[in-house]
């Protein structure tokens, strides 16, 4: 398979998955994050779903399409190893969907990444939250959900937080 | 539309018509161009399509992923504008399929960058030779041609050269 077709495969997953994650949290009140702004082409796509639920967006520096910037409260710049737990610390377990898209091309770091930050994903949800992610995510309190049928498995995940 | 939405029927568009462009040329000889290497998704995509014909690929410098880099010769680097009609000098007009992928951010830049480019372009091309494009070619040779039914006029361009 091309890296293009490859790509339009990842693409249509992670809509197909965070479609169905929006649909999974319709009765779930509290806000969103979006770990990776990047472009900005996942963030307009929850803003555009969720047009009444206050998204954070997370990354190292803004490097989003100037359309897709996220209002000033709600733009979180810095390691997101130490931006989760400071939010954390002001929203408590709140949360009802995290967007995690933190994949480089080096495979081995992704893994590191993901593993480091599960935890702290975890610890933010509310009971029942949704977390769609393009690495797995291994930490206790996350419990794989069925992807969308047209999903390949491993192409992208999905979890929900234990009801406690 | 959320970019998203956009980006991925922009992947689906620009697949179709390389993949109706492979079949157009099919019974016509010559080598294949690649005008913006960029990561070099759409490259291996034609590679992968059209294992025995030589594509040249052009950019300014090599951003590609490193499975995605051109054998020395193949690989070109410079200013479009003038790299071109040194590879004209060099091969004449024997090109059967040329994939320009020439838009920036810029929509003005990108305008001009495309009719700058586009007599440049069209003298590469031996009769019957396709372009795909992700911009308007307006120059006398190239006859636009029907795009693949689920692509969406505009969102993307096919032209055949002039038989002479």
């Amino acid at each position: 398979m091309s890296r293009l077709e490859s790509f339009i495969r990842r693409l249509q997953a992670q809509r197909a998955c965070l479609d169905h994650a929006v649909e999974l949290i319709r009765e779930l009140p509290g806000p969103v994050l979006e770990l990776g702004l990047g472009n900005g082409r996942t963030y307009d796509h929850l803003r555009e779903r969720l047009p009444r639920r206050e998204i954070y967006a997370f990354d190292r520096q803004v490097a989003a399409h100037p359309d897709c910037i996220p209002p000033a409260g709600l733009l979180i710049i810095g390691e997101v190893r130490e931006t989760l737990p400071e939010l954390r610390a002001r929203i408590d377990a709140t949360v009802a969907l995290i967007h995690a898209d933190l994949g480089s091309g080096d495979a081995e770091a992704s893994r590191r990444q993901a593993a480091a930050l599960a935890p702290l994903i975890a610890d933010l949800l509310r009971p029942g939250g949704i977390v769609v992610s393009d690495q797995a995510l291994d930490t206790a309190r996350l419990r794989p959900q069925a992807l969308p049928a047209e999903v390949k498995p491993g192409r992208y995940f999905l979890y929900r937080a234990a009801e406690d």
